[in-house]
């Protein structure tokens, strides 16, 4: 848990130093926490980035493969990728407009994804990434025919290169301004919360919600 | 409000056609609803993707220059970007682990970020970028100075070739789950909301919190 990341040049954060995490435990909360990624890919020279699907599995990552990026399902033996989850904690006031701020948990990951094609390794894949999205569905729903499972494409992506960044508490406002105290500072949080579970109109009969949909409901997300 | 958006082969959505949305106003719409956005580059060869503020001004797109990337900084004629923005509005709970999926709003932008250095269209795009994530706070906080003017970057995005992508409603399972009828399926909704102010505790004295960050709190993002 107190492994820390293995920084390279890119993966080393210059600016906000001071925001900076070093320990492995932080950067698997961020991921744990973040309920999808950004996965950046270079197509044609040109940078593609599309939210997808995720889930960590000890030092690892596997990500739904199938986004659309031509370069994704081309690559067999395994693709340059980064990988960025960012859940934002609240929007920082302050006193000038230059020191206006976010507050978040961000985590960043390079590597080079490669696809996972074992039959059985692959359904592990599937099982994590549907409890990361919903836990406990994997358990509960029909599991994937033979069919489905050739029709998905997963990666995995291992966790060495990696960066994580954390902004938290009151605005970092210039000495100056503070000590003017003309204007009103501090943070606004954002709060993300599960909703009240809303039945598919094509179910037929009575039904109780699943135990595992009831239990997340009115709880925080991040 | 009724320019179709420009495809281009890479803009163009060829996975979940039927969620493609191809009119300039439901682009507008997600940009304006998301908080932040994820912005890829290519560095060395390799994707990089980090997570920055950005703010709409008609068909463009302003966004925080100074993330970390040296190609961002170096790009005095313009930087081949993708920009994302991703708002999530729930977990969708399908019949089978398959079908299982997310209702979202996402947009994705290509193009040539090029730098805003005339200083009275810096000064605008900082406004755009200020209020994005703090309506309000442009007027009421204190201006740059030149110093801090001149410490910003800012780069600026034509939404020429963009899409938008939309899932809502409840799974699409396969025919056959839904007539078996042994599972229960529908959506959790995900709301996020803007929660109470927290004051800087650095200020000194009695302060009423300003009305441009009451009348934010309670409401929801997105």
């Amino acid at each position: 848990m107190t492994t820390p990341l293995s920084p390279t040049d890119r993966s080393t954060i210059k600016r906000g130093k001071h925001r900076a995490v070093t320990d492995r435990a932080a950067l698997h909360a961020v991921l744990d926490n973040a309920l999808f990624c950004h996965l950046a890919v270079v197509v044609d020279g040109a940078p593609l980035v599309l939210p997808t699907g995720f889930g960590r599995d000890g030092d690892r990552v596997f990500l739904h493969g199938s986004t659309g990026a031509r370069s994704l399902r081309e690559a067999a033996t395994g693709i340059p990728v980064c990988v960025a989850v960012t859940i934002v904690d609240g929007v920082v006031y302050a006193r000038s407009a230059f020191d206006h701020s976010m507050n978040y948990r961000s985590a960043v990951v390079h590597g080079t994804a490669v696809p996972v094609t074992d039959p059985e390794e692959k359904a592990h894949a599937l099982r994590v990434l549907t409890d990361h999205i919903a836990p406990g569905s994997w358990d509960y729903a029909r599991k994937p025919t033979p069919k489905e499972l050739a029709a998905t494409s997963v990666l995995a992506l291992d966790l060495t290169e990696a960066s994580v960044k954390i902004r938290s508490g009151p605005p970092g406002d210039e000495d100056v301004d503070v000590a003017a105290n003309e204007k009103w500072a501090g943070v606004l949080p954002l709060h993300s919360t599960w909703g009240k579970p809303e039945p598919d109109p094509a179910l037929v009969g009575e039904w109780d919600v699943p135990e595992h949909v009831t239990r997340r409901s009115g709880t925080s997300q991040g």
